[in-house]
């Protein structure tokens, strides 16, 4: 048994879980976790090449194989398992019981689409569950929830710094029933991808709101609503990410129902907020499966036998076999740090648990793309090419590092937050020289020991 | 509330405990936590400079002030909280339990000593009371046990990479009853301090018994012996670490009573395996609150209205509030580290836990010196002088990178044992090429897709 | 004048060169690199939409902008200037003089291309001009000096350890006056290319010979020789780098005339090893111009009106003014690592300059790998997409840390290298003892001060 | 030979200096490089253990071996070697060939004083013979010039951000012809050295004056001068640094004539530019030579026959290979980067030199510790302890990162300057604009093609 994998029944999809995990994991939600290991072994991973060369025929669509998947996994009931469960399409897992599935899905890229737990797909079914009346669920939401049909989260713009919401620009003003929608966005799945139904969109209706926070509106803007033009599909370093891709819109007067409008206008904060969920590390359980794939993959280089520089196996080389620790102690300790977070909204709810998120978003990224580098080069020049799926893995794991904003801005949330706790401290360490007043004179130590040094009992 | 603090009844004790930590511990043990936090407060951090004063009046000794500290500790029941819950001594904590009152007392060097789980203090009497006999229990271990002596874990050599124990060889000869010692030795406590009270030495007896394994035995040598000589403390990064310090030692022809060995002749290495259990990580444990302490004062320091440059704050610094949302991260990563290796051994025993060990101890003292060091960096020069106990912080921190071996020992081993999970990799990737062989054909995808490329598909 | 640059006239093309580089530019040396900058700036950065269009257009040939171009940097003499004074085909430059023109080509990836400075022709025309003979050079050689036919160097294979040379297993076997080739190759432009003209290859003739370095030879293949089939072309992070290429080969029966030997049977490394010269630092030399570029639109984008947020500009945020700042002088200290290999090479010869040409090697694409990526993340989401030329600039930064064999391979040769120094510094510091031996008797400090601290006096 | 050793004669002092330094270095340079080596080396490393132990014996006072060094080195011209060649006092060494003297005085860290090199002396002397009269320079600047006496640079605060010099408030207030001075002061000499002088205070003399940068006053205080009080001496990471220490002081009602105001009342901010020479990357000169003397350590620890774990000498570790190879690397960057620095300033003058000193000074520090933190860890825990000097060798390269502000200081004012160079860049990316417009449709390839894209063609 390897060192890292311990659990109850030697199950190979429990083995990377640690054992507090373990410990939470419901006797139902671990039979989940093995089923999705089977599903994503048998009928993902090894069907790859398939999936490839469906989208080399034919790019803008949902590949043949995953359609056919997502229909078997849903009468498996391996669907929208990360529904929390407060709603009541919810499978039952909570949020660390799902993070243990998401982490396998993500060994294989679209796994989750066959799941119906891909982005945004995820993000966009929580927000319409919390957010919609009940007619908007019907004809927007059921949908989704039955994988028949894609949605876009557009918010990001070209010409604001939009990581800072308040920036946001596009335009939405009113005509009667009607509103006009008038601005550029990027991302958020192309508008080529024939699986598309409708984006929903965070603009600016009230400018002149004295109050920030009261000027967006989050709106439903149908795929094929006029005027609304996509000028490219983004790529993300050189990837098309066909079939669902990243497009880059032109909305000009473009009109819609003022039904589309969803909780209210002027409350898209609301919204933004009621979105700050599990949906947000969705991505950092991924990143661990998909890195466990590509550590796996450097393992499996590492004994080749027919890869001897100077004699030795690369497994052979210490300065490897230091490398391969410190990427299994990175990566195990990021999975801590996923787990923590998932937990912690489990435990405390999700606006308890927005340092932890953020803690994840932060650092799992980052983490991530610094071990499937690392794998890559233990292959040398093949590691970048198409014969190992690293570059995928890689560029996936880059992208995650700006898809909600660059990192740098939450990490500027965290320390600012921190910063409210030096008042705290600073009031404990007066607590200890006062103490130290009562103190230092019983024992001789008279005060004056310390005087001149402010900072020094601290 | 700070954002990361989360706990039930807001104690302070607690709010670092992570939730699903919290959850696992018993009221009882919540109970000791919050005892120990509240002593640590009040009886140790303010009284810092009544033991600085007492040791520069007196060095080689245990601070009267500790001394009395000890004694009310014990008679609170704040005594020997490390040992596990095995020993009959025990007072019940697991060491997930355990790791939450370690890390409060890690915010005061000294603090451990107070309540006699200081190290190497934990480690030997884990030791002894696993390995000896009755009578050596009673002679050695008890005085330990009721903190009225000292010990010393007599292993590294000058001459030798002793990080690899079979390297050791200072000499263990047999005459009759007797045994000879002769060699030189490193660390573990000074023979100056007047409370030391023995030695735990591995030595060699059997230098050419083939299994190499057996060859060494473990071994009480009393302070006073004749023939053992301190040639002089060591000083850690120019510290002299009194009162323990750490001796360098001459041993020439000590003479020791064959009763003194521990376990019995050639089994050393049973011993040490013996010894590796929650001891190896109580310094990280307490590694954590010695860096929240650094924390807390470069907040401190972060929000001094006295020190502005450039017309700013210390913590208005955009760079600042990143460099404190990183410690801040780092920090409490390595505490789910660090907690996850004690659940470990408790939920799987302390060999399944071998990794977790290993992970904890590579990544926390790197992390915690790291964060340290950013803590002085943020005072300035000030930083580095007396004027704050950042630098004796950061010194045990890097000191603990070395202690039980240099870090790149521990990761090599990580590296060796991840090495062999190789193969179960590769098997589980020709599985799915076996399986794509099934399924390509049904969807038109010919084997030939990925043909030649044999690393592909992986 | 920006603190960075320094220069006599001002001139933009000169602003980056460090003073004691510009002092050793000859005057005709500088007047090359104003042309060269200024061709860059006029005719190459300003049409890469053209070129972009062009290859959109036909992947697989010279885009004609190119070709254009081409004829133009002949007539104006600004062609081939990265040929050594040793050969009579030199314009003349030092190594210095012609990095200083390197960089600056480096700030479009295709302008070497223009003035027949690209890789892999500048090692491949290195290689022919040293070893081949007379009619050699005139049939393969001369085509590539005229910009006339593009070569392939083909060396490295899928399936051994490459990376050591000795490993390459291609089979070359003799039948009368033809040589026949069987094998499989990677790298080294695509056979779709219609410009390619043949290809450098190296492969494996007399296996069994005693000698591991005689084994091999390098043979010269056209293109088009029947049983040469490439299988696909490489991506290198999932860009097909067309027109170039990245072919992956099949060499089945592949018949060449033995004339097309070079220099001789079995003298493989002796040109491998004659390869080894400045055409190993010329990715280095464009990497430092690629990464200015990059550089220079972190800084546009950081001063963006648009792009606030928190109501900041990028640049007004701390956190990027030191990121700035570590990028600024970290690139410049790479500058200043490949200006030093360059001018060794000068001075002591390629052979002399083999510690430096691998610190470049080693150390510039690994930083500008990662100053390319800081600058992308400054960009937010839209730093990885085609909006910016940074997704390339990245891979190609990042493709070139295993280009030549991984950097570990290099890094190890170094590490390897120095540690044969260690003996010499070891009887330096045996004469320090032996001279204190001298001094402290004198000064009455007995030897004993030292005794017992083999270490000590070190 | 060693790779990276390339010199003329094989004289072992100019074994490092890298070619083009060489070749910049006059006859007569190279003759005061190699003695200053053979001093080093003969008079100095293997007397280490000798000044150790006068300073064991006493530790406020110059050590009598240093004494006698230094009237040997007078003697022999081997004295403030570092004065630049505009003072009439110079030997005439360029500042870059005094950089190749000052490595190897680094190699000893009291070798400088022998020479008269030392700071904070280096700084002083450069500032007093700069702006001092003449009756002021032959009483204070003539006996450091001789060596006579010493003095300490009196600016930091414990009570402000000092590194912001215009926070400094330590007041002067005038008294007729003579000046008050109350304040705190720290670092700078402490006043237990025997042979300390004065101090060149800098202090606030008129601190309503609307210009911030004239309300400064710079000051020659006598040692012994009434009302001034040495609270303590300051220990840098626990050492206490004797016999110059680094006092913390208290200013009360000090009086000195006013004929002690260097320049004029209000003009300290003069001087402080003025002192912003070569002084200030002499610590980085000194560094080089003190990480090679640590690296020297590691290598050979690393062959030491006696240290096998797992039964390989440290240096047949491929990791320990690797890092080897890092660390000199690193190192050589550096020498790169502050020789460049120094040759900046002997082009250009030490004002153009500004960025390439700031380079060096937040450059070579980090890197200097993380080379000589690495050595420590190759010696496992014995590099911690006196066993060897490199617990000293760390301390002094982590002092010197904040010895004269914080790194984070000077990397902001690097950052600022960098940003002011972006408008620069904007419009060269304009005129690529420009240029594509009037190429584009030449080629058939429309504005169009980019259009929307503002970013796009930068």
């Amino acid at each position: 048994m390897a060192p890292t994998l311990l659990n109850q029944d030697n199950h190979p999809g429990l083995a990377r879980i640690p054992p507090w995990v373990l410990a939470k994991c419901s006797p139902k939600a671990i039979e989940t976790i093995k089923k999705v290991y089977d599903w994503v072994e048998n009928e993902c991973i090894p069907a790859e090449p398939i999936v490839k060369a469906q989208v080399a025929a034919k790019k803008w669509r949902t590949p043949p194989y995953i359609k056919e998947l997502r229909k078997r996994a849903k009468a498996q009931g391996l669907f929208n398992l990360f529904l929390p469960r407060t709603f009541k399409e919810s499978p039952g897992l909570t949020n660390l019981e799902y993070a243990c599935c998401a982490e396998i899905m993500g060994r294989c890229y679209w796994a989750p689409m066959t799941m119906n737990c891909h982005a945004p797909e995820t993000g966009n079914i929580e927000l319409l569950a919390k957010f919609c009346n009940e007619a908007q669920k019907k004809k927007w939401l059921q949908p989704l929830l039955d994988g028949e049909t894609s949605s876009a989260y557009s918010m990001t713009e070209p010409d604001v710094a939009s990581s800072d919401a308040t920036n946001i620009n596009c335009r939405i003003t009113r005509d009667g029933d009607t509103l006009v929608i008038n601005g550029r966005k990027l991302y958020g799945n192309a508008a080529w991808n024939e699986d598309l139904g409708f984006y929903i969109l965070m603009g600016c209706s009230d400018p002149e709101n004295p109050n920030p926070w009261a000027r967006h509106t989050t709106v439903i803007v149908p795929k094929d609503t006029p005027g609304l033009k996509m000028v490219r599909n983004l790529t993300i370093m050189n990837m098309d990410w066909a079939p669902e891709g990243h497009g880059e819109y032109v909305y000009e007067n473009v009109r819609i129902p003022a039904e589309n409008i969803i909780l209210g206008e002027g409350r898209a904060f609301e919204i933004a907020q009621g979105r700050l969920g599990p949906g947000r590390i969705h991505h950092c359980m991924r990143l661990l499966g998909q890195s466990e794939r590509a550590y796996e993959l450097a393992l499996i280089r590492a004994i080749d036998e027919r890869k001897k520089p100077r004699g030795k196996r690369i497994a052979d080389f210490d300065s490897n076999i230091e490398r391969i620790a410190d990427m299994r102690m990175e990566l195990d300790a990021m999975r801590l740090v996923t787990m923590n977070a998932a937990d912690t909204m489990d435990q405390f709810g999700n606006k308890a648990g927005r340092y932890a998120i953020a803690q994840s978003k932060i650092m799992v990224p980052l983490a991530a793309a610094k071990i499937i580098d690392e794998c890559m080069q233990m292959f040398g020049g093949q590691g970048l090419t198409q014969h190992t799926p690293l570059p995928e893995l890689w560029t996936y794991a880059r992208f995650v590092r700006v898809a909600d904003g660059p990192d740098a801005a939450h990490r500027h949330q965290v320390g600012r937050d921190q910063i409210k706790t030096a008042k705290g401290f600073k009031e404990r360490h007066e607590r200890y020289q006062n103490r130290f007043e009562e103190l230092g004179p019983k024992w001789g130590v008279e005060p004056e020991y310390i005087r001149g040094d402010p900072v020094h009992l601290l």
